[in-house]
């Protein structure tokens, strides 16, 4: 039996290997430079527990790896997770699963990275199924677990009782594994990010409003609801289009189709005078009417998926034969990216539509390994094909894995549970990935506005119409609110653009979970037991003959940057209550004064989304635009500060769309706020950052001082 | 890479090994004399593919095996499954699962073991975890299936495009198959069963109505529960104790409570006396405070649960620890059996609890394997133990798997929705498994009168109240109702009774699925699809962004013996869809005759369950009694015959609770009704076989000739 060899890799991160790692992986499919430099700046941390603590045992070939529990210590991660953010207890089995309805670890995107707020992390680099038990299985000789318990009498009894191990079941017998230390959760994800190559910088217009229009929409009636967009006044910059824009979709062309696109060149330039980005839905599976497909066949797989192929794209020859007609077809006539559909298939959903695990492909890999690495695979190729043209992208993705975090692909699924997308959306911000809670369609109005509210506060604000043929106005007493909400994502466009510039340069994600919003472990634990905690059990003989935990965690809020902070409103609801971090946090747009390091509970009427400023905060804002200003379009740029404490803001800016700011064109500007002895406020540009010829958005900028809500 | 031998094993059943299978599995643990002689009567009938046609693949290590598969050919069995009864287009992953809300095929008694229609039968002897791929996978080399389709303008476009091959992905490099051959379904059902014994014959008691009291009854409260049941008039057999038994539970003890039952033999007795009998609740994790736990320690597994051992069972010193422990402290004071609980431990429940698959045990055996055969461990100790003193027990078992059909436990689990129920019961018949549609409690007396009038008409007629405190008078106002429901089991008991008895001699389920119920496969397909058969595909972006199959499957209604069929009425129906086999059939309750080989409509106020009884039927019937007739009790016996046509009844006599009538000490006895020259019908007993000297239970016999309804 191999054992277990540890090397540092970086500042604070650790490979460790067992025998022969299999040569497909996240890590070395990915093979992006760490960023180095930045992982030492976080200082070179030990971790909190001796390399002697983990263990290395085998049952049979299957190497088990373990690690140290304490009693309070929380896991999070492990990719995007609907069920709960906090994961000690669970088994988690790491497969990729189109539909992910059970708390099984099983999702689309189930990266085996998991983050303990002891503060550290570890990364399973594996093309197969990892099991990670968090806690949730107690060996005989384990010393530190509560005493079994009598059911009958005693009510602290749990279904799950404490562990003082946490078990990992590698897939293979060779196998990579990487531990990064913290000091605190925050840390280890950063350092996560850094040594995935950085997070990803979206193009500025990625970050406006998007709106999928129905399957089978033409180019003609996609033109007209592009007009609409004008002259309602909604701001929008990218519109979807879904299979309909392919000749033949399940299985796909990648071609247009001559009946609803007969010129696809002149409709995307005339979406591109009104000033929208085109984005295409594709999947992997290719038609036998598909031009590549005779090409791409002895480069597939052995299963058919609704008749097409499934190409095996580790192969270079495969990859050239798509990215070549991709380029040709699509971002040659100014396409702006993709939506990547199915590339999530697996075993056991609701219909079986995938190839089996057992399928083989010609580059030796098996079936399992492709379901796991084909988002991955997917998302690499386009962006490499956008990055070829010097040109960012922007796109969906429904499938990824682990070592992503540079890729500009946002996650989506076909659930619709408004709380749980917010969960996912917090939870993805430990694992290098992005969410959206798109909106498809609501019951009511209420719903609607709810779900509007938070698409506007995430990675990707975007209506998804394919099947149900929404529009922002469909529901039109409440159009002024959904105007207002994406409005206020225009305005605050700048802010967004510059978390998303520190998720690239320093690894910190600009969403975030409220973990990831404290500065220890200890601080956010006191916090947020200050209510909701409660690990009674009540026993329900239909649902819950294990009792049932009913733990609050604040995974239905989070911070965007380090400044705001969103607790999304669910309909039905009248009020919620919200943990603020310590300090002082201003209602956005109520301008109340809330002191933090506790729980406060706001009412919200419709029209208001919860959203708190933290005081002191500068927040670089512009005008309300229709889309987001191009690379020779100059917009104002108004600083807002808040309270009557001294802050400081950052903004990034570059040309918004290429890659010219990896060479340095870009600058990075701070504003100061500071309190003169008179109590009076004062604002200063400081030093700036970048290369002096760098392309700027901003016309000119002004500046707002004392603030208590934007309004 | 090792190839697939077969050999003939019995008539019609046919063996392949592939390399050396592992010790330890279902039918090699199970180790019981299939019943040659009855397979040899179903005649040597040969499959319905050359051997040539069945197909071994390896992928790496792993051997996948594959079957044709014919356009129209249905797939039934495989255990336990709640979802669905024709499993064609699924992929089956064949793991024990204590939560099987998803339709993964995960189940509480996930038999390996599928029915084709076209009338052959597959057995995958192992005990880990088999997927099975219903026709859920397309080969690019497949040219069996259909093109594919347009879904941008084809409305024939399906999730799961047909497919010509069935694939099984093999656990383990070594393994065995056991192949059926038919030619009916039933006919591969019944050789199944034989070849693993027999069917189960239960004790008859054990077929009378049961309860289980609240989890901390005392021995004072049972008894008083027992009576209210002789006062009230309920007939009833056995009364469950649930965890409050124990000294401790969650883990267990296996010891009475001296504080809740301080005399355990003395209250047994009295109950007893009142004509109950007991039934004890436990599972397999033994708590540190049980006496056996210190010699047990060392024979158990790697991995506590809920702080106790889990002992390893396939060896000899741990069943017998267990199994003295038991004789001496329950069978010896008269407990009839077990209701044996969480032996279905998964690694992905709701709640984590159960050891992990990486497990470890003294055998060599590890996680996975002892999940897959725990509830077979249970249930074989459990019924051994009373075997050893020709006793017949019948019992509860949460977890099965193949090899079953002797073993005389019924399957339950913590799910509660009533149409999965029924299915159950259905699907449980393809299986040599039994199901129960236990009532725990209901929102409302439409809900409990439905629930209790489907539990009635099942393998075990039980109201199990740990968790709710329900008795059969919770809903006084429709008392009534209930008491005729259990007052009809009770009458037909000789009837339930028989149909067991063909069960276990000639291996034909006494419930039994609708594809059972006719003669061909044509024959059912044709008379299921004069109604309600529907391909289409409803696209729905919440639930089902594939589509959504809406095919009326007949998994709602079921036969027992050969001549009556239940079509069990769900709260808020008002009528129902009945599917009925050709020939004639009577309302069992309202006498109306309806022409079969159609699907009828019935109404049925909160009254009536739709019950059919088959033109020409004999049923063999006692009057009511308060529990069923022990080994001294005699009772009148009256044969009742339906409609104008000659029939024939048949019934099985012993003394219903020892093992003597497999020595031979037991009756056949055949009813003929013939018509004679004027149209009189005519009632005779025709020869008897079995032994002279055979208790029977049988005081009197009358028959009544030529009824339309049993009122």
């Amino acid at each position: 039996m191999a054992a277990l060899i540890w090397q540092q890799h970086a500042s604070g991160v650790w490979r460790g290997t067992i025998g022969e790692p299999s040569v497909l992986s996240p890590v070395s499919w990915m093979n992006r430079e760490p960023k180095y430099e930045a992982l030492h700046q976080l200082g070179d941390m030990p971790l909190p527990f001796s390399m002697e603590e983990l263990r290395l045992d085998y049952v049979g070939a299957m190497p088990i790896l373990s690690f140290p529990l304490t009693e309070q210590e929380a896991i999070y991660g492990m990719g995007l997770q609907f069920a709960r953010m906090n994961q000690r207890g669970r088994t988690r089995f790491l497969r990729v699963n189109s539909d992910p309805k059970q708390d099984t670890g099983e999702t689309h995107a189930p990266v085996p990275f998991f983050v303990s707020d002891r503060g550290y992390g570890v990364l399973i680099d594996t093309s197969r199924v990892p099991t990670v038990y968090c806690g949730s299985t107690v060996h005989i000789d384990d010393n530190g677990p509560e005493a079994a318990r009598d059911r009958n009498t005693d009510k602290a009894w749990r279904a799950t009782p404490l562990s003082s191990r946490m078990e990992v079941r590698l897939p293979e017998e060779g196998a990579t594994v990487y531990l990064f230390s913290g000091p605190t959760v925050v840390d280890v994800v950063k350092r996560y990010n850094l040594f995935c190559g950085g997070g990803t910088l979206p193009p500025r217009w990625g970050l406006g409003f998007w709106h999928r229009v129905p399957k089978l929409y033409s180019d003609k009636m996609t033109l007209a609801e592009a007009r609409e967009f004008r002259e309602r006044a909604i701001p929008c910059d990218v519109i979807g289009l879904e299979p309909g824009w392919h000749s033949r979709s399940y299985p796909v062309t990648y071609e247009w189709s001559e009946e609803r696109f007969p010129d696809p060149s002149e409709f995307v330039s005339s979406m591109e005078q009104l000033g929208f980005r085109i984005n295409l839905w594709e999947h992997p599976y290719i038609s036998p009417d598909a031009s590549i497909f005779e090409a791409m066949k002895p480069l597939s797989g052995s299963h058919t998926v609704w008749g097409g192929l499934a190409p095996d794209y580790t192969l270079k020859a495969a990859q050239e034969l798509y990215m070549n007609q991709h380029i040709e077809q699509h971002a040659s006539i100014g396409v702006s990216g993709y939506k990547l559909d199915e590339c999530d298939g697996s075993e056991l959903t609701n219909h079986s539509w995938m190839f089996p695990a057992h399928a083989t492909f010609p580059s030796g890999a098996d079936g399992e390994q492709m379901r796991q690495m084909y988002g991955l695979l997917f998302q690499k190729m386009t962006s490499d094909l956008y990055r070829k043209h010097n040109r960012r992208t922007y796109g969906l993705v429904r499938a990824s894995n682990a070592a992503a975090s540079t890729l500009p692909y946002v996650l989506y699924s076909d659930l619709y549970d408004h709380k749980q997308f917010i969960r996912a959306l917090s939870n993805a911000s430990f694992s290098g990935i992005l969410w959206t809670p798109e909106v498809r369609k609501a019951d009511n109005s209420e719903e609607w506005v709810r779900r509007m509210q938070s698409v506007c506060f995430s990675p990707m604000a975007m209506l998804n119409a394919w099947g149900d043929g929404t529009k922002p106005w469909s529901f039109p007493e409440v159009e002024p609110i959904i105007r207002h909400y994406i409005e206020l994502r225009m305005r605050l466009l700048p802010y967004f653009y510059t978390a998303f510039a520190r998720y690239r340069f320093e690894g910190l994600p600009p969403f975030r979970a409220m973990p990831l919003a404290f500065e220890t472990a200890d601080q956010y634990r006191k916090a947020a037991s200050k209510t909701g905690f409660d690990h009674g059990e009540v026993l329900n003989t239909t649902d819950a003959a294990y009792g049932k935990q009913r733990i609050k965690e604040w995974d239905d809020q989070f911070l965007i940057g380090d400044d705001l902070l969103v607790a999304p409103m669910f309909s039905g609801e009248q009020g919620r209550d919200v943990l603020l971090p310590p300090g002082g946090w201003y209602g956005f747009e109520t301008g109340i004064r809330y002191e933090g390091d506790q729980v406060v509970h706001v009412q919200a009427p419709l029209e208001l989304i919860p959203i708190f400023v933290r005081e002191g905060a500068v927040i670089p804002m512009m005008p309300v635009r229709q889309h987001a200003p191009n690379g020779t379009e100059r917009t104002p740029l108004e600083w807002l500060h808040f309270g009557n404490v001294p802050g400081r803001g950052m903004l990034f800016d570059d040309d918004g769309e290429s890659f010219d700011y990896e060479r340095g064109k870009h600058i990075w500007q701070y504003a100061e706020v500071t309190v003169d002895e008179q109590g009076d406020l004062l604002f200063e540009m400081k030093e700036q950052a970048g290369a002096a010829d760098a392309v700027s958005s901003y016309s000119s900028v002004t500046w707002r001082l004392g603030l208590k809500s934007i309004n």
